[in-house]
């Protein structure tokens, strides 16, 4: 008798479950449910009160209907009994986090709470905490803070003591009365296994934790706000456990809701970029994958702990026990080509596709060709930067530009950016052995993914599914259940078994790797005078703008 | 009884005729006639044969054609007696030359040279002799030619010596058998008067002629090629005239042809550009006057000859007597705006016009309001970098910005070009204290005119003639004729009386021009950085793109 795991992965917008053979990785069923309320961005939930300018809710009970509704959906479609269903795992957003009393109930739900926005869930996406993001920031610098070095330098305005000092500073009443803040991958675990657990994935990339050295000091937190030096003990005081683990079995409450059985095995909690990394069957030191979307999230494994510059951030099994998960990112990659596509490409005629036309009209371009480059930075740069006030660049204009001219020029920027980030590894002793993509790029726009191998001058392999992150799950939950019950005790061992990698592969052409050799050497001198500071341009242009 | 002056100004594709009372300067009547061969740019006049690239040539006949029938028509439209037209002054592209006879008749009028190309008029963008160019300047710069200084440091290719270097070594046979080669201008008046002249606007600006030390040496000429050794005394000569003296009067001949009195005074010819100065009434030291259309010329008036860097030429006497005329030029302005129109606005309906409708958008930012800077070398920089080779420059672009945000940061860069050019001038000990515009920006689009004002913080005061060239050339037709035929003795009485300045000012916003000063200084950065060989990314990008 076969046996079956189940993924559910969690979105800004929607949660997807999966429903996989643990012995062949087949995907037997798959099914999506939009969250209730979205985001909540603009009024609050039970009143037309407006929010603040940049914040970004979500309500909690959101994820536990949408996760009834599809584990119910695939277990339906598939006609699997709950009995052969052997574990769950599951990802999420990050950071995404919510204030909730001892009993894991949130603070929302109650009435004397329920109108106020800092009693809702935080989702990665909130900027408005980056005043004390700054203030984090300026204060470990002038402290010489050794774990900001581990985040390139900066810590950013979506990580979890930012939201958590921002409540502490805007809603007193409801810091106070929290007896805990908790990422909501954990939170969601924590309903389903009656277990509070923290994952070391959020824990390390959003949270400042290290598997060794912990979390920042008490002096450091109560330098930012005496109120705030006891927050790890008072706040978030559980374990951090590593990936991989079982966080708990399925306590009867939550079986009967879901239609699972009792005890069955459910995973530590994961980042939905992370757990995309066995999905893919990726588990070789120098191995890195990219997540390729509006923006996208370079993961690579490594051995030893290196400080790299302009890093996201490095976390000892971070994203695969035994290895040092390095984390990298560009905040603008398929956003520049929409921004192109939305402003600068007119009629085509109906039931055209704009993207479709200016790419396909890119594609007949050889490299070089147009004597154009672009600086990829339309939304700042994450890696190797970390500089969200630099801003874009075309260079190489003459009369005779075309519009396909420009937008495969900023096609390229974004890979001369991947080039950037994967030589900027290597240069500090990480190794990029093997490049792998997954995500929608991946997906639907070989002509931008052959543009990528040609930059980089490496092969690039594409996920298998097109739900990778909810087989990656899927794959947890299965290492969760252990072989003692039909699943694997490794991820390695799931991974070589249920992860998905495609037929598709994109092989670089030496002619074109010659010519995008000399033209990364110029995005380099033009990245570094604009980027290090020889020329502050960008930013000075941005201060005579918010003068204005 | 009123007495008259007909000016008439040969553009690139027609010639247009004005006829002015001198005692008040007002148009009475205008006419305009096309080149019935136009340019001649792809196949010959009398066969099908197919012109080499970059070939840009006309047919003389046209010019005496055009001439016979726009002087006609103001004579017949205006009802003023021939005895009454005291004086016709004419003025032309440049430089614009041809091969011809002793007698004037040119070599392409011969049965024998009616096919060869050679011997036709070869037009001021005729580009072709770039290779000529090319060794005329690594000559001079080797052989420390100091003429050189005052041309920037370059001459063009579309000037005098390379195109009659092309025809010896393209078309030696045209070349022998050539008593002269004479810009079209000069040759228009000898077919007038009777008698030939070379001007010395024509001469100083597009024959490295000085007024003290003449043409450059027989050893420089020997040493392009020992054939052109002589090229100065065997094919140009002819004694140099300043401007505001009478050529000759009109002969029998032309006078029945024309419908003019014979002997009416004559004008030595003029180019269009410097001619309209007089035209705007200008006549100071530290005038300068911007012609403004796809391309920018500017003229300034000095009392000494320095050295300024990147100047297209300082000839004394080259505007005006008595003054050292200096001329600099952007090689692309209207260009940038019709490039950005005809690329980047979609379709934005039936009947509306495009420009309009993104500079009526653009008109509504503030200056620095979208964070933009551009670099105005979408055809290379004539002034103050003499670089063709540079090409344009975006920078500070996000994820909102807009397209007419683009448009207004084009516009911008011209202006700060042009403020660069003023600069320079200071810079270099030649005023610029007062500003004046005519031509097609000027004439029609207070938009653009505004930034000029606000970024170079000067008023600019607009021509007030449609035809401000053909009112030039009417000025100085009424300086020919004298004050005792009824004219005048000086271009500046005549134009005190005769020229026409709009009421039309713009003038600087003090907060735009703070705003600006700041913008200006971050564009001289970029402007030093990449034009003055910090960084020759440009030039490699073209040398990527030539390669390909």
């Amino acid at each position: 008798m076969s046996k079956y795991s189940i993924g559910v992965d969690f979105g800004t917008l929607s949660a997807r479950a999966l429903i996989v053979d643990i012995a062949t990785g087949k995907e037997i069923a798959t099914a999506a449910n939009n969250y209730k309320h979205a985001v909540i961005d603009e009024t609050m939930v039970y009143s037309s009160k407006k929010l603040p300018p940049d914040f970004a809710l979500q309500h909690p009970q959101d994820y536990i209907d949408s996760l009834e509704s599809v584990v119910k959906k695939v277990l339906d479609e598939s006609k699997i009994e709950p009995s052969d269903i052997i574990g769950l795992g599951i990802d999420f957003t990050a950071c995404t986090v919510l204030p909730v009393y001892k009993d894991g109930s949130p603070l929302c739900f109650s009435e004397k709470h329920k109108e106020n926005p800092h009693a809702y869930i935080k989702l990665w996406k909130h900027h408005a905490a980056q005043k004390y993001a700054t203030l984090i920031n300026e204060t470990a610098e002038k402290m010489g803070e050794t774990w900001l070095k581990r985040y390139g330098g900066k810590i950013s305005s979506e990580w979890l003591f930012a939201k958590i000092l921002q409540v502490l500073e805007e809603a007193p009443e409801i810091y106070n009365e929290a007896d805990y803040f908790i990422e909501a991958a954990d939170w969601v675990i924590w309903q389903l296994t009656g277990v509070q657990t923290r994952n070391s994935c959020t824990a390390g990339y959003k949270a400042m934790w290290h598997k060794r050295d912990g979390y920042p000091t008490k002096e450091f937190f109560k330098s930012l706000n005496p109120k705030f030096e006891n927050v790890v003990e008072d706040k978030l005081n559980c374990p951090v456990i590593s990936l991989g683990t079982k966080a708990g079995e399925i306590t009867k409450k939550a079986a009967d809701l879901l239609g699972l059985k009792e005890k069955t095995a459910v995973a530590v909690g994961n980042v939905d970029a992370h757990v995309t990394f066995p999905a893919v069957g990726l588990s070789q030191e120098g191995d890195m994958l990219a997540i390729m979307g509006t923006s996208s999230c370079h993961m690579l494994l490594g051995k030893t702990e290196m400080i790299v510059p302009g890093m996201c951030g490095v976390v000892e099994d971070g994203i695969l026990p035994g290895f040092f998960g390095y984390e990298a990112g560009q905040s603008c990659v398929g956003d520049h080509f929409a921004w192109f596509v939305d402003n600068f490409v007119g009629d085509i005629g109906e039931n055209k596709n704009k993207f479709e036309y200016i790419a396909e009209k890119s594609s007949k371009l050889k490299p070089g060709e147009s004597g154009l480059i672009a600086l990829d930075w339309w939304n700042g740069n994450r890696s190797v930067l970390v500089d969200i006030d630099l801003t874009g660049l075309f260079i190489g204009m003459t009369l005779l530009t075309k519009p396909e001219e420009m937008f495969r020029a900023l096609v390229e920027a974004t890979a001369y950016g991947t080039r950037m980030i994967v030589e900027t590894f290597k240069e500090n002793n990480i190794d990029v052995k093997r490049f792998f993509a997954a995500g929608g790029i991946a997906e639907k726009d070989p002509f931008t993914m052959q543009i990528y191998s040609d930059v980089i001058n490496m092969p690039i392999k594409i996920a298998g599914s097109a739900q990778a992150p909810a087989l990656g799950s899927a794959i947890f939950g299965a290492v969760a259940a252990g072989s003692k019950n039909g699943g694997y005790d490794t991820i390695d061992e799931a991974s070589q078994v249920m992860s998905s990698l495609s037929d598709r592969i994109y092989t670089p052409n030496p002619e074109n790797v010659k010519i995008y050799d000399k033209l990364y050497a110029e995005y380099k001198i033009l990245h570094d005078y604009f980027g290090r500071a020889c020329n502050d341009v960008m930013k000075r242009l941005k201060e005579i703008k918010a003068n204005v």
